[in-house]
């Protein structure tokens, strides 16, 4: 449940970036009981997540306030920075330190961040399941994102099976609590980091830090979510340079075009052994599974 | 598919509202037919629902973009200014045009919109399973909100138990296509409205744009929706006056919080028969069902 020590990274460790931000390691309690009431007139505990409101503030000048789970609030920051393109690497942070006094998380840049406000003057409020925001014009910025091609980026059915195997497995909160999403990054069919949020923007979000702070590369990695494939969860991939997506939920028309266009493989309500590929079907050695006399869910 | 009559309300038809503002009703794709290949090594069509942009014009002054499904484009852009309380009721607005070869919708108010800039310079990007957008400072309005109390507005677990039937056997585009999300307005067991979009929070802005438009109050209303019970969800019904939420899904900390300090009775895990009664069991006439020996869900 408390994040794998990679996310609280020692900065001797932390390799590929040049000057490295000093992070706290801001703690807080992930779950709550509550008693409820169920069906049979029962009342009983359980445990459900907590949500935050976590300011950022950069250089003392007010940016947004983010609702996060917590798990992992300065490499949520620093992804949440570089998604919205306000920073380039992470080299460009000297320190992020969050207060969950003041529910705060305190940027300071190395050489200040020019034209914040014209940066951000652009709302776009996107799906998701809520309406997530975009500052600027990303979308916009499609010609500056090269994957890998086909030959080089590819994933076979057998290693798809053992990450699904990997996530099946794997501890969580939306185990105990649910309402949360999970997020995690895979090379092949090993894992490098996993996080849950109750927002799937910031899981993805936190990932995207984490690879910052290590100078990681997208290009040979797959992306697993438990949200929906819509444009800005594709585009948030891509432009992290991940050319190869799992959801185990389904996919929008927007998400799917965005995939395409970008030459992105994405598979959807990918569970167990089963999955469908939505895009990029180059990128994908299928060793098909033994035909089954079952139902198959159809929806997309 | 389409959207009840209900949701094209003759102007004639329309009461409770002094001045009815002039919707179109445009229309667009709601799904496309994509190939995808299977487990099975299988290639064949599914469908996938259609999201698309809507740049909301306020007398000419460029306010957002919404993602949407664009079921009722209209009554989300009513739905949406009101719960960002940027108008108090329908009348304000004089016509809503929506045209999708542009991807905006132009909003002409009667009386113009006063310090548009100032009430939505502040952001605030809450969770959903996005990060949902809320201008200004809603959560500091609690004061204004009021609720009949548990003697007037209550459900018995009978009348939960119709409702969930009801969606149960409700036709839907997440049925054919998967990922979105529904939310529904109900009079005791009575459906009054469905609305399905890409976003849960375009779902229920769609909803209060619909309450607007028709001078409906949500006093004795449940709402219903296939989403999360975050802090934003609880508190947008809440502005809507309805004191009751039932949901496919789960809770947050802040969610929960919220609806004890209001006194708003919250659902979730909604389904068939079952459920759990997180907060305001005493609006809750419990009607336990006989216990089975069965492996009950957990998780909150």
């Amino acid at each position: 449940m408390q994040p794998s020590s990679d996310l609280r990274p020692d900065a001797a460790a932390v390799s590929g970036v040049a000057e490295v931000p000093r992070l706290t390691a801001a703690r807080s309690e992930l779950l709550r009981e509550i008693t409820i009431l169920d069906e049979y007139g029962e009342r009983r505990s359980i445990h459900i997540p907590v949500e935050r409101p976590l300011t950022i503030f950069v250089d003392k000048r007010e940016l947004v306030t983010l609702m996060t789970l917590g798990v992992s609030p300065e490499l949520l920051v620093l992804g949440y920075l570089r998604n919205q393109r306000l920073i380039a690497g992470a080299d460009e942070v000297e320190s992020i330190t969050v207060d969950w006094d003041v529910a705060a998380a305190a940027v300071k840049m190395r050489r200040g961040l020019a034209d914040l406000e014209a940066r951000t003057a652009r709302r776009v409020v996107t799906t998701g399941c809520g309406q997530g925001t975009v500052f600027g014009d990303v979308m916009q910025q499609l010609d500056g994102i090269r994957l890998p091609d086909a030959a080089s980026a590819r994933i076979r059915q057998g290693t798809l099976a053992r990450m699904l195997e990997t996530m099946r497995q794997q501890d969580s909160i939306h185990r105990k609590a649910g309402s949360v999403h999970g997020c995690a990054l895979f090379r092949g069919a090993e894992m490098l980091m996993f996080i849950e949020d109750v927002g799937r923007h910031n899981a993805i979000d936190t990932i995207a830090g984490w690879m910052a702070l290590h100078g990681v590369d997208g290009g040979d990695k797959t992306f697993y979510t438990t949200g929906r494939l819509t444009s800005e969860m594709v585009m948030k991939a891509a432009q992290l340079g991940v050319p190869i997506i799992v959801s185990r939920n389904g996919v929008t028309a927007m998400g799917h075009d965005l995939a395409e266009r970008l030459g992105m493989t994405l598979f959807g309500r990918a569970a167990n052994r089963h999955f469908l590929c939505y895009t990029g079907f180059d990128r994908f050695d299928s060793e098909p599974e033994p035909q089954r006399a079952a139902v198959r869910v159809v929806s997309g």
